[in-house]
């Protein structure tokens, strides 16, 4: 049985990371289409070069580096290049270098492949665009329409940031890949959340990605007085939303699952100063599960206990869909794989849902596609101190070697 | 009986609210120490020359016309002339021209006063330099310290405006007054809040007004991602205000009265991102009750039960107390005149204290004190549509005049 080399992944993170990296909080700050996102790109694929692999970067700056039998459908492994600002070492990164070595290990140990593997560093997945650039191309998830207008947060247009590098925004629609070409994807990445480690795990095998609706809630009553409005002459919105709020369990026993998750983040209370009764609140509600009909039941029950809770506190109650996302699921045969060499391996697992975004779910659409996950340290991520033990990180690499082996045999 | 004259009532309430009355938003903008403020002062001193009364303004800005007997203690009638920015025509007005038309129907009707009667319209209730100078200044609650460095929310210096109007701040205190030369003092106000109206009440006999406490509240979790961190795994300090929140009913029916108010009317959640669990919420808890010992009893179970919410959330809890004003309560000799001569007019009434501040709590410190409510249609005040019917304008006024007589004689 082949091993990869977890000191020569931790060297090709640690040399990754100088490209954005900030002395001053420690963090790498690598946004898609940046300078230094571009010059880490170029270096990958000299990385890749080196390995005799040959390389190229798509129309949507995905930097791809092939390997193996030619005019065959490849088994494509990879992740994400970008960082969010201030971002750490592993998210996306680890599954690009744990690719790269993948391909040493099968070279050094003159494995033979019957499919060819491309390793991929995607472009722009942490949104800065507000997309998950990369993967959707290759997914052939883009429109035109879309590519003219995307903005980021500071007003500078998708196609201006590419435009700087000499590219064409509308390249990115020339990325489309699918089963002709594509025979799977597999990725690496850390876990970004607390499970693993809480429950001892060393690797997570991914079902699928939670589906996310985001309701914008507004709840009206009547702004009066704090000192001359009775108790019971009120109608103060935060006391139904924190009514609401104190169902949210009650919800997720009733109509969810252990993988349901609803999430308050945002609230607006107005006028919001401390001697007046709120009679406006403006709040988030994000909701996930991996079960399409789950989410339902869940919407439903937010929807329900609202107009319960607004109907008893006197208040009107407006809501705004913002978005609704089905959840994805991976390949049950790239996930069987996944289990079946974890086991092989003797390392500890548990299947596990992602309740945060991923190349794969779009990878998922045009291919048999499948996450393996490996622990974060506390759960930290988007954050200069997230962290993986190397232990774990190498763990993770075999098994994604073991698959990708497995992907490109007959 | 002598009546009061309601239509002379709304003539110079009317009159008055010309000075500040905005056409754009149809609000009065008369803060203390305004231009407006100070031209509306010089024009009530000439309303109450006209009926000849001795008129002055004192140290702190109170304009002051006295009727009656000299060298004896004064029953002093009255409310504050400035308002909030875009305030309503009733607020503080109608307390000083109800009681310059009492001193006119006295004279009319030849009442012979064994004291006299000292008609005063307040400076600077509203507090826009933090506290409520005219009456503070009556009752020797002002100190030198203070003067000097008061500020409004623009940064303007309390010592500032008042010398642009020629006048020294430490002047007023010289405003000082006590019972050698005060027999008692009345006051008659909107109610500001719901309650007349919705208790089909005339006349509100105002026992005190109610102490009040401010907390600042800081619950610390942990902020995570809104995906990937279970509910069970969470510190979401949001949760733990929500859960705080729903029990403030219980809080109030286990250790308040009627009387008691609990408000949450400002929340900031930390970071208060849609997708991220708030991992620390601030927010402002405002407790009131007419009774001192009833005001411990809600602190005490707010802390009780935020420290019990945070173990089960596994929030951290700290609490800063900003103010504790206790309840004062006004003297049970005038609030008895006032029920008795409601009742002998036949008026409809209720005995409540009063959740919003007045001149009166200053007052009630130096003298024996009352204070009048009449309906504030829809409970609606501090803003250009605060209404009272003139039906309840002239109830009180009544009532006021009696109350008058009866403490202006022997």
């Amino acid at each position: 049985m082949p091993d990869i080399s977890v000191q020569r992944i931790e060297r090709d993170l640690l040399a990754l990371s100088k490209f954005g990296y900030n002395e001053a909080d420690k963090g790498i700050y690598r946004q898609g289409f940046s300078d230094v996102d571009m010059e880490a790109r170029r270096w990958v694929m000299n990385l890749m070069e080196e390995l005799g692999m040959e390389t190229r970067m798509d129309g949507a700056g995905n930097v791809i580096g092939r390997y193996g039998p030619k005019d065959k459908p490849a088994v494509m492994v990879g992740s994400h290049l970008d960082t969010v600002p201030a971002g750490g070492l592993f998210d996306g990164a680890l599954g690009v270098m744990a690719g790269i070595e993948c391909v040493r290990a099968i070279k050094e140990n003159d494995i033979e492949l019957d499919y060819p593997i491309e390793i991929v560093g995607t472009a722009e997945e942490e949104g800065r665009f507000g997309g998950m650039l990369g993967a959707q191309a290759l997914a052939g998830c883009l429109t035109m329409d879309w590519l003219e207008g995307a903005k980021d947060a500071n007003g500078v247009l998708l196609k201006e940031a590419m435009a700087a590098h000499g590219m064409n925004h509308l390249d990115a629609l020339h990325a489309y890949r699918n089963r002709e070409n594509l025979r799977a994807f597999i990725e690496l990445h850390v876990e970004q959340g607390p499970v693993l480690e809480a429950k001892e795990k060393t690797i997570g095998v991914v079902d699928g990605i939670s589906g996310v609706f985001k309701w914008m809630v507004r709840l009206i009553g009547k702004a009066d007085h704090a000192g001359t409005a009775p108790m019971d002459m009120r109608s103060d919105a935060f006391l139904g939303l924190a009514d609401f709020a104190h169902e949210i369990q009650r919800i997720i026993d009733e109509e969810g699952t252990d993988r349901s998750r609803i999430t308050i983040g945002h609230v607006a209370l107005k006028p919001g100063f401390p001697h007046t009764v709120p009679g406006e609140v403006d709040f988030t509600i994000v909701g996930r599960d991996l079960d399409g009909e789950v989410m339902k039941g869940l919407a439903n029950a937010c929807r329900r206990v609202l107009s319960s809770i607004a109907r008893k506190h006197r208040l009107m109650f407006e809501y705004e869909q913002m978005s609704w996302l089905e959840p994805q699921y991976c390949s049950g045969k790239v996930t069987d794989l996944i289990e079946a060499n974890t086991k092989k391996r003797g390392y500890s697992y548990m299947r596990m849902p992602s309740g945060a975004g991923h190349d794969v779910q779009f990878l998922a659409r045009v291919t048999d596609a499948g996450l393996i996950f490996v622990p974060s340290v506390k759960g930290v991520s988007h954050a200069p101190d997230e962290w993986t033990h190397w232990v774990d990180v190498e763990r993770g690499a075999n098994v994604l070697l073991d698959c990708v082996i497995d992907l490109a045999k007959e």
